[in-house]
């Protein structure tokens, strides 16, 4: 199955400023896609430091997900990290340099111009609903960092990432965790490729843990859900589905 | 000034199920507290993983915190990580299985124990608040993941961790952030040292773009905001504060 890592660059993000919603977007399409998400990471618009991220993500990840640093100012620098991360140039392109110019009412600025210059090489994703392309070197795709383009402009080429979606099941219990790790532990023992999570919930009148069972295959995950709700007392079930 | 490094364990932000609350939390509390985060990473509930992301975080930075993965089931093995991470090996501590024998009626089980193991030669933070202590190795420290629990764990412990805290001042404007490039780059060629942050923003009615100007100096950070209203148009100026 595909992986993926996510690499969002801000530093409004690690100071606490402005909380990132664009890789909980991220990991909830691509989870929808059958893409599996490995690893996120927030780190400084620092160009060596996005440089050596990205550079290990993309050995590590069929899919590389950047998020921010792409905009006109002088902390945009995530196409400079990039670059300098598959040691290629900086150069403008003429398909993004004319479209910003078809945008624009008069001459382009220097800081208009920047927004063209991408690393040498790069391949273009381009959709009808989309001003400027999206940006591809290697495995890394560029997005902005603004949610509402970051969105738009993942909605425009996400038949690009698939694999095979999860089936997710969900079984809400009204004990301790503790009282049924036995029951969980015994489970994976017959379901070994299941994906078991156990989510302790506080402040939840009717359940104390949330229980969750993935698997691709749906069969799998209802066998799974049966043979976990026969091994749970009948009283602390308060819903599965 | 002190680093931080922020690693958030659990499968289920990866795949989209939880939203990570925590890292926007300890960011801001740690900005308060002038510690520097450089670095947030999320990963999967894999002991190798934890291991080797908790040995490279605790190199490069002067506090590591962790979150999540601490509580009695099968996919909690942080402490196993991070054992891993510094070559100890895992023993139970009488301290803290004294205190969950106190909480608990009858005797403990195998899940329970489970919560007493931690690395060799941990370090413990106590506080009146906590029913268990917060465990450090090295300069690593162990939250839950439980928001709730997290939150409450650190106001116990925050005096911890400090340095000079920054001062932020605001500027909200109604032009394009291309139209104002130039004024923000030679700001920073008068003020080296000030952090900038550019934020566009749409959907907003009264301004387009946020501008913040950060410094551990608030004399300093005064100065650059004198200066850099000084450079823009008065009339695009909607609001500084």
């Amino acid at each position: 199955m595909p992986t993926a890592g996510i690499l969002v660059i801000g530093n409004e993000i690690l100071s606490g400023k402005v909380v990132d919603s664009n890789s909980p977007y991220l990991c909830k399409q691509l989870r929808a896609l059958g893409v599996d998400v490995e690893q996120i990471t927030t780190i400084p618009d620092v160009i060596e430091t996005i440089a050596s991220e990205v550079r290990e993500m993309s050995r590590r990840f069929d899919y590389v997900i950047t998020s921010g640093g792409v905009g006109p100012t002088h902390d945009d620098v995530t196409m400079d990290g990039i670059a300098a991360a598959f040691e290629r140039p900086i150069e403008s392109n003429p398909v993004i340099e004319t479209r910003l110019r078809e945008c624009s009412k008069g001459e382009l600025n220097e800081s208009q111009l920047k927004m063209a210059k991408v690393p040498a090489g790069a391949a273009f994703i381009d959709s009808d609903h989309l001003w400027i392309p999206l940006v591809v070197v290697e495995n890394v795709y560029i997005f902005p960092g603004i949610p509402e383009l970051l969105q738009k402009k993942f909605e425009g080429v996400r038949d690009r990432f698939s694999g095979v979606p999860y089936v997710l099941r969900r079984i809400y219990v009204n004990q301790f965790e503790h009282e049924i790790a036995d029951a969980l532990n015994d489970l994976l023992e017959e379901f070994p490729k299941l994906m078991l999570g156990s989510y302790p919930k506080i402040r939840e009148e009717n359940f104390k843990v949330l229980l969750t069972l993935e698997s691709r295959d749906a069969d799998y995950a209802q066998r799974a859900l049966d043979s976990l709700l026969g091994r749970l007392l009948p009283s602390a079930v308060h819903k599965a589905e």
